[in-house]
């Protein structure tokens, strides 16, 4: 079946190419063209029933400001031209995240936060296998995804450096975090790669049940839209729900 | 078929009575007694699908504001512990002057504004000859609403007293408006007091399209569940949508 991913469009658009250029200096065009596509390999088994296309943020000539508003801390809405866009704050976060993963990766430089005093984290001992081979096979993968990471003998890995994203670090917790959840999304893969962004994104993106600022929603929302695959978080859930105008005339039945 | 009005309690509740005494200085649940019940003859041929009660609206510790939001100026949005309200800003504003001037037909008392200057109308030739009867006969019903009328010989109808919600008042249109449209309703209902509660509703109600301020709004919303039926238009269409959680939940495929 052909591959498509809610019929985006591959002209990069200006937005695109202005929050791609504030990042890596670089032009999105040229970079696109360096890289290899950007994969997510178990998202679409089949096309999306209904190809969307990038909305355009409703501002009408009276209204200085978009105003986005937050249900229960965990969704976003937005009005655009035709209806409202309803957002899935942490699986949109995850989806931009996996993105920049992933660009990373491929060479995009990684914006870090060095650790005050280098950590040391034991694995588990109910950690397989699979894990420590995995750190020991793919150092420069961490290192280009924004991890400093050093394996001693044993199984303690010291870290001194961690991607920005991670703000949530908490001692180390999360890192322990993200190494199970390789563990499962790599057993399903077997791609390394694909699993780590996943597994980093689900644990730096911002959770259900988190308030958020205008400024932080708009940023949010703009960085979502420059995405490659703005609809889907990275294990394929739809993370944009539309509904036109024309929907609510007739859940109200204003119209037939 | 049993008559029911979205499984509303007849129980009066804290707010009932703190609005209506605010208006009428009378507690609500004798001024009940002494009236007829509020009827909207043509919306109830069956009992509505799900029975709704009212929501408690969400209002968390730390959360010092209720946040409501307009989208596209017409639907009004607002948390509830469970999830979401979508509420039709016209239907909606319909239902509260509609109750209102039910209640003044019997025997609550009118607010209104006094004309600067008595207008003339001249009724339109193309009104049949049921109007100028239905005005005649209705004087004293026009008076409770809070038109002050006086008939002419001929066509000529003199006011210098009109409800105060008829805001857009406009120099006498807006009755030839009220008129008309009682001439349909009436046509269908033969019920003259259920017939000018809804033309005068529609016309003084608030339109889709104007935009509300935070204050507007939540008056809106409390005006609203003081009403006996919330959920219905004087028309019986639905002025409220609800979405919960789960709903939310399932359309985002974090949950089956």
């Amino acid at each position: 079946k052909k591959f498509t991913a809610g019929a985006v469009s591959t002209k990069t658009t200006d937005l695109e190419n202005k929050i791609f250029r504030q990042k890596t200096g670089k032009k999105f065009s040229q970079y696109k063209k360096e890289v290899e596509a950007i994969y997510q390999p178990d998202i679409f088994q089949e096309e999306p029933e209904e190809p969307l296309s990038k909305p355009e943020i409703y501002l009408k000539p009276e209204e200085e400001i978009i105003n986005p508003w937050q249900l229960h801390q965990s969704y976003i809405f937005v009005q655009v031209e035709d209806g409202l866009l309803i957002i899935d704050q942490h699986a949109a976060h995850e989806r931009i995240i996996y993105e920049k993963i992933l660009h990373r990766i491929h060479g995009a430089p990684a914006q870090t936060q060095k650790l005050l005093f280098p950590i040391v984290i034991e694995l588990p001992s109910y950690m397989t296998q699979t894990i420590p081979d995995l750190i020991s096979e793919n150092l420069d993968i961490f290192s280009k995804i924004g991890f400093s990471l050093k394996t001693f003998s044993g199984n303690s890995i010291v870290i001194d450096e961690i991607p920005a994203e991670l703000s949530d670090w908490n001692g180390g917790d999360v890192f322990i975090e993200i190494l199970k959840q390789l563990e499962e999304e790599f057993k399903e893969t077997e791609d390394f790669r694909d699993s780590i962004a996943k597994s980093v994104s689900c644990k730096a993106a911002i959770k259900a049940g988190k308030r958020m600022t205008r400024k932080e929603m708009l940023a949010l929302i703009n960085d979502l839209f420059a995405c490659e695959v703005p609809y889907f978080c990275p294990h394929g859930r739809p993370l944009i729900i539309k509904m036109t105008m024309t929907e609510f005339e007739k859940r109200f039945k204003r119209i037939e």
